[in-house]
């Protein structure tokens, strides 16, 4: 399955539709039960890579860090503003 | 479906279960036809970031962009060295 269709079939409220949105998934597998999990601090910066792109209002920002034994995920929904208020 | 699922489902080649594995996902979700598609050098920014907290490889990094109308999907894969190399 392509990965477009991982976010393409994501059903859709009606004034969902209208806007822009980005999605980052954060997959890191670990082989042993140790292994650091940076991904909370990955995270801050992340999204300090984004504002360079965009201007991201803190409440439009949603994180959720998901972590099994070998397995975290972290989901980072920013809302994006109207084209028309983008820095580039 | 938690995202966990998305990653967790993935078959996996019995060699590739002992590596560590960094997996990005990066849709943008535009609401009009214009839009500038900042997902290619926001890529370049996300793997300097990932390189302060591990040693990545380039020739272990793929890097896949989709695009269709309205949504473009960031894919970057990176197998990360084993927690023994690694920075932190």
């Amino acid at each position: 399955m392509s990965v477009l269709g991982i976010f393409s079939r994501r059903p859709k409220k009606t004034a969902e539709a209208a806007r822009e949105r980005l999605q980052i998934l954060l997959a890191h597998e670990r082989a042993g039960l140790s292994g650091a999990d940076f991904l909370p601090q990955l995270q801050r910066e992340l999204i300090e890579v984004i504002r360079k792109y965009v201007s991201v209002d803190e409440d439009r920002v949603q994180v959720k860090l998901e972590r099994e034994q070998h397995l975290s995920v972290l989901e980072v929904n920013i809302e994006l503003p109207a084209p028309s208020e983008r820095r580039n």
